[in-house]
């Protein structure tokens, strides 16, 4: 507190990032990283971009690295958006597209974010509650609301929704914007990006953290109708004409580019996903279906908490989330096989 | 305009920043950028941060980068905020500090940025008017109101207010934050940093862009007592958790402790404004004595708007503004030498 702050600085609960421990090293399974390096590609094309022109501003529009995405995804440079992170697309979509005059919809559980910018915004929300097990039923969106916004895979829970159930909700949702987060969306799902020719109301986000392996270079994108990302350019003109800096857009390009090295590494994750699963069923918990890059999951008889705490203990990072519904589960990222079997092994050690 | 837009989107009037064109290569003197690379170290450090460990989310609090900054401006890391451009900085500090219930205060000559954050935010404001000469006077700012925003050395006038100077303005508004915004302070004006252990109401901003030779990265930093970094933190942890990607920060830190490297190309900078200066008035213009890395001039005879479009067919980009009271000026960046000869022999074929 201090005199100095506003009212609403006062009033914000920011969110709370994952751990980023210092003091020693853990194998980090609480923050969805992609346990494979970069493409070394994109690690290449940074190591070039930095020299003298540094000094020169980058380009404001991103142009060649909206052009890139747009060409991967068979779409035009005006369908794209791009940002620090997808956390700041989001931050910059709320303002441009929620008014306060009626509540944004997003699930019960979902992205601890989302009502931290509804809050920074002061934009009225209402939760969606899903079904006993996570899942979300596209019908509950066919109430009267300002926009929604549905990440898929929904996190933390990895529920899966398909795209007959997004088209459903944008069907519902003609007047104003669903925005479907899409940031697991490259490790088994299947993108809506292709409907944004069809749904002028849609706007998908994605990120190069996870299925990049590019969490360390902070760029996000938006696919949507012109319109939309115009909104999105009006507010991001309003905040910082250069969010992003020359070299994650070197690397970016550079990373998109290799569309080979992505698809090894998702299918390593993907593989290293399922063998996780089937051992973690076998030690008794129960595994909601994945399509992510990482599990949801509870045991019958030990406590979440517990399990977090001597998982840490033992140099093991996962995540533990404190809060009605979901505290007796644990998020677990997929790191490497080697990273996992060490996981599997301590937990087997806490005689799960 | 669209139907998605919010309210707050249609109303809003985003910055422009100066040209980055992409058509032909021009003497670039329009968006301040220093014209001598970043310093060696830095671009190694960045060389040698973009590696596997780019797949890891970077520090959400930019602890190290913090210290060094401190480090260097004998402060505690406590008293430093850091952000994706000092642009980033305000944009999180107009609604961190001022509220819609009182007026912000800034020159009505001043960066044009500060007009957008009001709007995006919805707050109100007032010009202060400067005099003919565009000097400011610190008694105009001792009237009712929410909040200071002052760029010290003014943009795009040059123009500088000495340290008693905000003093005064600090003193008359011991109940509002006063934003001193040093984005030029180092090419020969005295900082206030050392203030802020004297003034809990005082935040000042700087950057990495100019006297680093960094545009390129976005980094800024800002300094001030602890509750209003905490403030900052508030609403920047309700925005985006990981607003410095790993390259920035590794950059930034080895660019802000190599200080030989920052003080040599500052010098050089400001003998070639000296240079210049005197080149341009013997010339004819008026050019407002500046401790920035850029000249405001006008000449008694000659249109800038005039002049602005003979230098860009020349392949010289300059700064023209076509706003009421400087629209006969003209901001020319300080480049290198030669980039400068070249700029005064243009003037002189077109006979200025």
């Amino acid at each position: 507190m201090s005199t100095y702050w506003s009212e609403l600085t006062e009033s914000l609960e920011p969110y709370v990032p994952g751990e980023q421990p210092k003091d020693r090293t853990y194998i980090k399974l609480n923050t969805n990283e992609n346990p494979y390096p970069p493409s070394p590609k994109a690690l290449e094309a940074i190591r070039e971009a930095a020299g003298a022109d540094l000094r020169l501003y980058p380009d404001p529009t991103c142009d060649s690295l909206r052009e890139t995405i747009a060409a991967h995804y068979d779409l035009t440079k005006e369908h794209v958006f791009v940002g620090n992170g997808s956390d700041e697309i989001l931050a910059f979509a709320f303002p441009a597209f929620f008014s306060a005059t009626r509540p944004i919809l997003f699930p019960d559980i979902t992205y601890s974010f989302y009502p931290v910018y509804a809050q920074l915004y002061r934009l009225p929300y209402e939760t969606v509650p899903t079904d006993e097990q996570f899942r979300i039923d596209p019908k509950s969106y066919s109430v009267p609301n300002g926009g929604v916004v549905l990440p898929n895979p929904n996190a933390p829970t990895a529920r899966y929704l398909i795209v007959n159930g997004i088209k459903e909700i944008l069907e519902a949702n003609r007047g104003q914007v669903v925005i479907v987060d899409e940031a697991y969306i490259d490790f088994g799902g299947e993108s809506v990006v292709p409907l944004v020719a069809e749904y002028p109301n849609l706007l998908v986000v994605q990120t190069l953290s996870k299925s990049r392996s590019l969490a360390g270079l902070r760029v996000g994108m938006a696919f949507g109708h012109p319109d939309l990302i115009e909104g999105l350019n009006r507010v991001k003109n309003s905040f910082n004409s250069y969010t992003l800096d020359r070299l994650a857009l070197a690397g970016a390009i550079a990373a998109i580019e290799d569309r080979a090295y992505f698809e090894e590494t998702n299918r390593k994750v993907v593989t290293t996903r399922e063998r996780t699963t089937a051992a973690l069923r076998e030690l008794g918990f129960e595994v909601i279906d994945s399509l992510a890059n990482f599990v949801f999951v509870t045991h019958p008889v030990k406590e979440a908490s517990e399990l977090f705490a001597a998982l840490k203990e033992r140099g093991i990072l996962v995540r533990y989330f404190n809060k009605p519904r979901i505290d007796r589960y644990l998020r677990v990222s997929i790191g490497t096989d080697e990273e996992m079997d060490a996981f599997l092994d301590a937990l087997r050690e806490l005689a799960v």
